[in-house]
């Protein structure tokens, strides 16, 4: 007997109370270093996927960023202070996955207030190394095949690049596809729910039964044109990415695929800065509060100076958003999806959670992004590419981006 | 002694004082027949400002919405089955006007869910005539003289309209500038909180406070160049408001205030059904949960066909939205501001909440729309002007429409 390679896969219930009793025994052998988890509940896991099977999520294991509120568990934000703790009830999105027949493992650790200061996660390919933040739980304990499905959150780059780190797929959806309504809110207008997978029709899959009436299994469908993104110097890329950029684009023209490449179409310094420049002026209003979460002081050092920004700063980089986001569409038009590293190389050592250059920009002009995990580096480390799509055509880049992934393992 | 007439000329601790205890006889006296409020604790408000009067909102008595979450009273959103109650927790807002020295008197009266279905709150000009929805009680609690501010929600016209219909300020900030965190969501893209006031400056004074790192009373600006939109013969409009318009706009222009008019610079069909295209599509996958809050049989009549729209359709909607937005700015950018009625007229009788026309395409392209109580029909009824900007031009429209507000009632 094979375990199912993807939840898709495991087609009868019998299949998925196997699956995912092979992920409580990986979790067993192996949490005690990924440390994915901030609290969990293995056996009232087991119990319920011990009962009855049920719904298109039913006997599905799933970790909960620790930014999301539960009922079931405690929410902390990454804080290891009591008094930070949120509100004992579900999120929208934990109620849907409940509804659905999922089964919620347990919270998986996130940075610190979701900004970059590592948790105690390791990635799973090499334990000196990050997973990749701030949804370093979820991405580790799908890379470490813990759990089918982890929900996490991306106001950068916090699900598109910790998936590249770890190996798995990961998949920010168009803003306002997935409601964060009892996600902690770090940005008004940048926050949104990141789906990680083990493949990207498990996460549309996932998806889907959120927000459509039935589940959906997406096909792979091969795309019949692709625009490559090539980045200025300025920003950091390890050279093998280039390189495995290169050759796809080389082999995927011989499939008669028609790739086209183009230099960045946007002003270098808001694809640097605008998502900063956005986020940091709405999270001074938010967590700035005193009394309320105690933020690392660099933390608080870098928000402060943004409460004496006045809003016609704010509102001059929310109009520069609106031209970018017709811009961005008016390039998708002609492409089925447009191609980029997923970060800007593999995992970096454990001190740091990486560079988030290559999605913070797309995140701010809320289109959709997935990460493919398609190439290894010599040191066997993972690689992701990125995909993105025109605001909406989720379901189409999934198809896409299944294509590339089992072109790839297959 | 005279009592200030907005809360801004409160300028003493005293005067904030005098101010809320005639807020409170007026309550004691009229909230029998206004049932503005679902639950309040005047007592307890009492007690409060009879403390020290500290900060920005220190002696304030505030309305809040009952879709909008706080701990100190439940949370409803209109229903009347207990199954329904929300959290005991306070929303961002709700914390901050609390942190800020406010005193939360009761919940206000939303329609049932935000939709229109009216609640029990009457006009504070006519007891026969509906105070507008879904935020009812916000505006008739301020419209009656009970409470100095009233938070309420956008998600169509629920601010803008029954402000004028109440005779108040009502106010809708840019998109993304208040926070939502702990607002019951109906649509993930369209959801804004909303301002009741006594003037403009207090409008904005409110929102200073929960934005800024001081609370700021904006200078009254005079405007140098006004846009009048005229809309097409399919949008209902009483004649009355057609002639203020004309005679207002003949008035400005006699003070050097430079006047155009133009037509509706957007396809019609949007800008009657945009917003609700958006709006149904997401409201469908977050109130359509079952188990959670029952629906009263009409609203789930609307939303149902809506949860078999495929995100292609949803995708379609969010990039015509994008260009309206580029052509509103565009459009903005040659004006002060832009002009148009309120509503549709003055409150209509009682058994409905009144058409949001007037608002529901400015709020699906998230700029900020304030409402000027300016004029009033022969039989007494208030009219309010709206006011829209540019995205983050809040602070400019609100010293314009302090503005027209004093020169209206000076």
């Amino acid at each position: 007997m094979s375990i199912p390679r993807d939840f898709c896969a495991a087609t009868t219930p019998q299949l998925r109370v196997e699956l995912a009793e092979h992920q409580l025994a990986l979790l067993a052998a192996r949490e005690g270093v990924i440390r994915a988890f901030v609290c969990l509940d293995a056996e009232a896991a087991r119990r319920r996927i011990g009962g009855r099977i049920a719904g298109p999520l039913g006997g599905a294991l799933v970790g909960v960023k620790d930014m999301i509120a539960t009922a079931a568990f405690p929410t902390l934000y990454g804080s290891d202070d009591p008094h930070d703790a949120g509100p004992r009830v579900d999120a929208w999105c934990v109620r849907e996955v409940l509804r659905r027949g999922g089964t919620i493992l347990g919270k998986t650790v996130c940075t610190r207030f979701a900004f970059p200061v590592p948790g105690p996660t390791t990635n799973p390919h090499d334990a000196r190394r990050t997973p990749g933040g701030s949804s370093s739980g979820s991405a580790a304990a799908v890379g470490a095949g813990f759990v089918s499905f982890a929900l996490g959150t991306q106001t950068a780059g916090s699900t598109i690049r910790p998936a590249s780190y770890c190996g798995v797929t990961g998949y920010k959806p168009s803003h306002g596809l997935l409601q964060t309504d009892g996600v902690q809110a770090i940005s008004t207008t940048l926050d949104h729910l990141g789906i990680f997978a083990r493949s990207p029709r498990d996460a549309w899959y996932f998806t889907s039964t959120l927000v459509m009436p039935q589940a959906e299994i997406v096909a792979s469908r091969r795309p019949r044109r692709l625009l490559v993104l090539r980045l200025p110097d300025e920003i950091p890329q390890d050279d093998c990415y280039a390189e495995h950029l290169v050759a796809l684009t080389a082999s995927l023209s011989q499939e008669d695929v028609t790739m086209e490449t183009t230099d960045l179409p946007f002003p270098i310094a808001d694809f640097r800065h605008l998502q900063q420049d956005l986020c940091y002026w709405e999270a001074a209003r938010i967590l700035l509060a005193p009394g309320r979460m105690r933020l690392v002081p660099q933390l608080q050092a870098l928000l402060t100076p943004y409460l004496d920004k006045g809003v016609a700063v704010y509102a001059a980089a929310r109009r520069r958003r609106q031209q970018y986001q017709m811009h961005f569409a008016a390039l998708a038009t002609g492409y089925d999806a447009i191609l980029l590293s997923a970060a800007t190389g593999a995992a970096p050592p454990f001190v740091e959670t990486g560079d988030a250059v290559m999605n913070r920009f797309w995140t701010a002009l809320h289109v959709p992004a997935i990460t493919v995990p398609l190439w290894r580096t010599l040191a066997g480390l993972p690689l992701g590419v990125q995909l993105l799509g025109a605001l909406g055509e989720d379901r189409s880049l999934a198809g896409m981006a299944q294509w590339l992934f089992e072109r790839a393992t297959s």
